[in-house]
């Protein structure tokens, strides 16, 4: 996800989602973002390929930042931390701006293809980061449950996070995280 | 997911899995299945609305008995202790034929858009028994919590089960929630 950045492609993200937000994902045409903008359609196709990757632009970097952040983990660190920590890169990127994230997840919420498209998203980054663990020498299974696991955490924590109006992204990670260990000791 | 069912019925299921892992679910047409079933395509269509169907027919079976499962379970059951009936609801269906799973599964995994499908099966079915469980009272996030975390334990399960060559659905499902009470327990 990106930010509300400065110049010609911040004012192209932000015309989109509001658009995509007012008259809907499918009826909203490159020609009115660009118009929005300020900028021509050629403009548009400078910074995005079609008018789906303004919402899903972001993937590749949040995938390779979470594993980066994952990789450094200290040898030390159980699965879970160093999930964690790949988490904690994630609310690095996004966390700072709830608003943009809030009309993305409208938008995506509102469309059954984009919400597919998000569900897809998520399980390539929760298998890359269960790659990851296998590559810090944890089993196949365990690597598999751990990023799976970090990702229900990650999901229910956005979903409070963007509902909520002061809370941190990062401190709803660790929330959830502490609820997880609170369902898994009752059970 | 349905059973080697005597009767035309299960000779169209076996003989479409058994086609799509020999030639590919797309090179697969409905006449190649009904002809190495001996039938008609007409009758392909008296079991099945298409190809895909045959592989994800079950789905609602699947959700409505692991509802039922969920929502049959005692008052005093912790949230995950609920999705774990529900789960064991789910392996009392499909566990009892790993060849048709490993078939169904091994055609699955070599398609995009059927990995796609099944993802999307898997999240409809995590967000119902999160509903479930809601209803039974328990907190929003909670619930999705726990339903999520329930769907990653039985997706590492079903792996590690049809992998295996004598290990009980059931008991990969019982493990796999062992293994998170340990992931969580030293996090």
């Amino acid at each position: 996800m990106g930010r509300w950045e400065p110049g010609a492609g911040g004012r192209l993200r932000e015309a989109a989602l509001n658009l995509y937000l007012e008259r809907g994902f499918e009826q909203t045409m490159v020609a009115d973002i660009a118009e929005r903008a300020g900028v021509t359609a050629r403009t548009f196709f400078r910074y995005f390929a079609d008018k789906r990757e303004v919402l899903f632009d972001a993937a590749a970097e949040l995938e390779e930042k979470s594993l980066a952040a994952l990789e450094a983990a200290p040898a030390t660190a159980s699965p879970l931390e160093a999930v964690a920590a790949a988490l904690d890169a994630v609310a690095a990127i996004i966390g700072h701006d709830r608003a943009l994230a809030r009309t993305r997840h409208a938008v995506i919420t509102a469309n059954a293809d984009l919400r597919e498209r998000e569900l897809i998203k998520l399980a390539h980054m929760s298998a890359a980061l269960a790659d990851g663990l296998r590559r810090r020498g944890i089993g196949d299974a365990e690597a598999s449950l751990a990023a799976e696991t970090g990702s229900a955490v990650y999901r229910v924590a956005f979903q409070r996070w963007v509902d909520a109006d002061d809370l941190d992204l990062r401190e709803a990670i660790d929330q959830s995280f502490a609820q997880l260990r609170t369902l898994t000791a009752s059970d």
